[in-house]
């Protein structure tokens, strides 16, 4: 199985297992459950990326006994090199026949490398975010990504919360709401099952999930579709402070990604984006501001939104090949969609 | 033993008991762990309450099997009436000859009444924060209190994580710093024991302890004192949002709160008060603005701030008493000092 390359997603809530020829021909994909080794443990996340990969193999006809060339593969939480290793080593250990080698990257970077080989950047908004440059060099620097409690700017989690928080700050009278709140602490009761603010302690502490606190997004994004002004604003806001990643990863940017037929890609992932005409006020306005600041005046000269149209577990399985020299091809432009294009206007005089 | 009041101060580190008579003479004082329902379940919180007043008896030469005349408890986490209604009716179970009587008050009332029955505004920072306005006919209104997750503006918590975010802002480029970061970096490091910014996650998440890390608190403190100017921010933000608290409570105030002597009485409980030199800029500066706004010119002439010099278990017995219509003899003047006094020139043009 020389030519046989296996590529791996492992995401928060589910997680995905491809199997790839060195042509770029898919020969099988399988699904499983959550494999975010901080979340699962690393036990149960190397069983779950063996039993997938393995199912590959045989829904592909080929023997599960014999290895992969390699697999790569592309985690939520593959960014600590000490975990990491532990992780291959177990896995080595454990399923000698899975594969002859073994790559780990983060979800950003195997996104990167599923639409791209030119790089650009990464902006993820699910229950959690995170930002990631990647230059065409292969070089990258990263914005946020560290959690609930120091960060997730512009995430599900933050924006959920945020509307919480003023509800909570109207009523203690500690800071006045910019909007009517009535409609965000209905949908909070409701969404929560709590009749006042003292019931939604449990929610944040004894019983506090971050999944389900986070996918209360969901019923302020039909808040702001139904046109309340204050879900209206916490996505502005989201926006607002998904653009400050791209703000703070842009400095590190090579000219080549600026100067690309998309201006700046901007790989966007994760559920956040399906509210992307919420979240487009906030995001427009300070990219608007960048592009004329004097730093980038004349040289930042528009962007482009992506979403991807295939699993990053096959930028993880390109990414595993090229680790050891070998080659996959990749037909990048059908590997995503243009969903959003601006070309500043000051850019141009 | 119909003459013998027992009082309580629950808190989130250690608790007191004390033993009172109706003229105001303390008896005997003891002391145990913490009696947070809320942090150490109801079992352990009532162990440790009725373990502590049998030794009180004991220390004052009474007979254990007698029960007090009545038990005042002024209880971190004693808001929620349900829980505090299981919590009397276990005592009242399993320790029968403990008292013919129960009160549960919450820590910021209990304190209230060890300094004043006319009312005042209580100010909560330890490890959390909280804040009470208390009228002179009883009726209350409150602010924050909502733990970490919600709030907690001001406390040493809310401090620690506030540098630590700065650090982290800094370093991802999201945000730029106030003042040179150098000083909390290295001081996050020593105290935390990384080497890095990754090495902070576990203490955020897998092994998040909220008081270890509100403890980090002490270590800005040295730094501010020792003149670095991103400590000093930080604690002069933390003046401002507690005095943020203050005039949100404000305006349900009773005229005769703002006319005394000391001005509005401010009780300030919890440890970061010992860096008042340091919250004093930031605090200041709010009630100076609020004292020259058009809704209070006029009306608010100054205020003191006041620290406890008797545990809260004392107001916790007299409330106590009270609820079955008798009464303790309190030297309320004698319960506290004046620590910062504050009158505001507008007022008396």
């Amino acid at each position: 199985m020389a030519s046989v390359f296996g590529g791996v997603e492992g995401g928060g809530t589910h997680s995905k297992a491809i199997l790839v020829s060195g042509d770029g021909k898919i020969l099988a994909e399988t699904e499983g459950p959550c494999a975010n080794h901080w979340l699962v443990g690393v036990d149960k996340c190397i069983e779950v990326i063996n039993d997938m990969v393995q199912r590959a193999k045989v829904e592909a006809g080929l023997d599960p006994n014999t290895p992969l060339y390699s697999l790569g593969m592309s985690l939520s939480g593959g960014e600590q090199k000490d975990a990491i290793d532990k992780l291959i080593a177990h896995m080595k250990e454990l399923f000698p026949s899975l594969s002859r080698h073994y790559f780990i990257t983060t979800d950003a970077i195997g996104a990167m490398a599923t639409a791209s080989d030119r790089g650009g950047v990464v902006l993820i908004s699910g229950t959690g975010s995170n930002c990631k440059l990647v230059n065409p060099d292969g070089s990258h620097i990263g914005c946020g990504g560290w959690g609930h409690m120091m960060g997730d700017e512009g995430s599900a989690f933050w924006i959920a919360h945020l509307a919480v928080k003023m509800v909570f700050d109207a009523k203690d009278n500690m800071v006045a709401p910019p909007h009517d709140i009535n409609y965000v602490r209905k949908a909070m009761e409701e969404y929560f099952q709590v009749s006042d603010l003292m019931g939604m302690l449990p929610h944040l502490y004894r019983n506090f999930q971050k999944s389900h606190f986070a996918a209360f997004c969901k019923k302020l994004a039909e808040g702001a579709e139904a046109g309340d002004a204050l879900c209206q604003h916490v996505f502005a806001r989201a926006g607002r402070v998904l653009a400050k990643h791209v703000e703070a990863v842009l400095p590190a940017a090579q000219e080549p990604l600026l100067s690309g037929d998309l201006g700046l890609p901007i790989l966007c992932e994760g559920s956040v984006w399906k509210s992307w005409e919420l979240l487009k006020p906030g995001f427009t306005e300070v990219l608007e501001k960048l592009a004329s600041s004097d730093k980038f005046k004349g040289r930042f000269h528009g962007y482009s939104l992506l979403v991807l149209r295939q699993s990053s577990a096959l930028g993880g399985a390109s990414l595993g090949a090229q680790n050891l020299g070998a080659n996959i091809t990749m037909d990048y432009a059908a590997n995503y969609n243009v969903f959003y294009r601006h070309t500043f206007n000051n850019s141009s005089q």
